[in-house]
């Protein structure tokens, strides 16, 4: 009887070994400047994975960025096949729109309808492999807490598109914008423009990494 | 002899006043396209003087239009002496800043600090004259009410230009911003572009002229 | 003799599908408006297949239209697949920037080195294909010969990145930017904005098609 | 006789200082950040009043700079009667539209009717003084020479206007736009973006102020 019981226990042992290799995931964050400073030291990438250690996760998620400065949705779109399915992933977080809207200052944004059409078309390709894909609204682009930020108000017509990609193509949505806006409701008292959770209020600071590394924690790991 | 002197110095006070309360006031509003129409049957100008007419100020004021479409802030300090002063005002309400916003998007708008300059330059002129002049805040480009009309950020942050221009040049404020806000958020519940105070999101109906009407007698006749 | 003759008939039928196989060329034009509107039946396209019927070309030229209004660089990106490949193309025309240019004035244009990457990656996908590629620079926006339409300077920038790109990849080149330019030097002495080869400053009129369909029948046909 | 020959003496010497007195021309250089530079020990007006020095008409023109960086059309109508009209000149040189057409990249320059309009009203304010007014064209945004500085054609659109208001206002013109144009086509055989005529595109270096000296001493001294 005792051989049985070792190798119930070798089979137990390998099954579980297998599953876990199985759930295994690879998760590329696939963005801009915010997301290549993701991986930095500092960086949001690296904060989450710190987080997941300690919770004992680190065998189960393998985590990897891919920013590049001045990404607009279209440049994921370009790129997607080098830079995201070369490294074959099982989850895909998206987190693009900062440079869509800002550089309309320059004459060199993105129209609202395409802005869609490319997210769509990103998402349809990723899904068709069996990724799984997050999503992740624009977060900021300066942190005046009266609404007087100048794109402000574009930032949150392109949030709402990403709300209702994320709906239409069953993703699941960190909404890093309503969070952001809620903390500095509650943080930023002085109205000022920068500095509470961004550097130059598009670029996370140590805060913003932080608490964008919580967020995509809650919706990584449930 | 004693008493002769009351008498006449009584007759004296109480023509000053009378005087003084007859005289005329004569209001001139000062602002692009809008108050271009404000002079229309149905234009908010048309309406206040009814109000008045209602309230027997009917001889107390005198109001008119000074608007032109497409003006921005430096257009109404280069057509001042022409289209204000030469009507020789008691009063003179400026309702500027749509188009110094708006017209960004096709490259034309105004910077920020030469909004404020030639606001202030208009004022000085105007009230070195003994004029009496009255602000008002840019009310809407767009009427969506989750902060998501694209240039929302950009028209709050013009309007507290107006509040602190007001503030500084001791001038009664007509804070159009905020009242068609609060309007839109209690009346528009679909979250509509256009329709509840514009017909096309900056331009007004007929609920914009009351609206604005009323609101300019608040400010006009204390 | 029987079976000569049916093994003469049999090689003669044979050679014959085989060179009107490889004679037979589909050409695809893919562009923006200028190129919707070029299957009309006076567009550019339509006219191009009358000249070459007239030369007795009609058999072995196919032509077929994919321009839609409003594109940009990377919309033909992102629609290659299915407007262009799923057509099994053997040639495609590649007709665009003028919106890339155009739209700047309202935000939304494209900039320069991202011209120039959509528009290489583009060219090699269809070369990976064996398809022959061939380019013409943007024509016109506005056609004043005194070089003061307001984006002239610009679209010669992105016309210089598309002569670029051509020599780059080795593939033939429709310059219209030249040849609208000349045309316009020799026939609007009253420094016209439109009208002369197009209706608006944009898109084609007769002569605009007329002169269109001739400098591609040059590059098509040699 | 002797009392007489002293007499003579003494009226023309008078004569003359009288005459040398009403000659004396005060000439304020009125513009953006190219004329702000301009007195500089090497700018352009430091080196025309070395130039007037040489040819010894050193006591017949006093030079005085009123540039201000970023100054647009409208800036000089708002400051003129502080910076211009105090110092009591006999001429002054208008020299503006880079900005106008500049800024426009960042959503705020100068529409062309409202660049003429200030541009008549400044003149018409400055000659009601019997003040001479000189205009210049604006020089140039980026010294490339095949004519794909990006903001080429709307710069020429703008020269246009210039010469146009010369013209109307019976103004003499000092042709800049022409000048350097004609300068980079002969001396600038590598097709650079600056370094010929200015440092950085648009402000002007040695032989840029050397260059503009000379053709405003031309017209300035005839």
């Amino acid at each position: 009887m005792r051989l049985l019981q070792y190798v119930s226990l070798f089979i137990a042992i390998t099954l579980v070994s297998f599953t876990s290799m199985q759930q295994k995931q690879k998760v590329v964050f696939f963005g801009d400047s915010i997301t290549a400073a993701g991986v930095s030291p500092t960086g949001y990438i690296t904060v989450l994975g710190s987080l997941m250690a300690q919770k004992g996760l680190k065998d189960q998620y393998e985590l990897a960025g891919a920013g590049i400065g001045g990404n607009k949705v279209y440049d994921l779109y370009l790129r997607m096949e080098d830079d995201v399915l070369a490294k074959n992933p099982t989850t895909v977080v998206i987190w693009i729109g900062v440079n869509d809207v800002w550089h309309k200052k320059g004459g060199t944004g993105t129209d609202a309808p395409k802005f869609e059409q490319f997210y769509n078309a990103i998402i349809r390709k990723l899904q068709a492999k069996d990724i799984k894909v997050i999503l992740c609204t624009p977060a900021t682009i300066g942190e005046k807490t009266d609404f007087s930020n100048e794109q402000d108000g574009d930032l949150n017509k392109y949030a709402n598109i990403v709300r209702a990609v994320a709906v239409k193509n069953n993703c699941p949505l960190v909404d890093l914008r309503k969070t952001f806006l809620a903390y500095n409701l509650a943080n930023n008292p002085e109205n000022k423009e920068k500095g509470i959770l961004t550097a130059d209020g598009v670029h996370l600071n140590d805060k913003g990494n932080a608490l964008v590394a919580d967020e995509m924690l809650k919706v990584l790991v449930k």
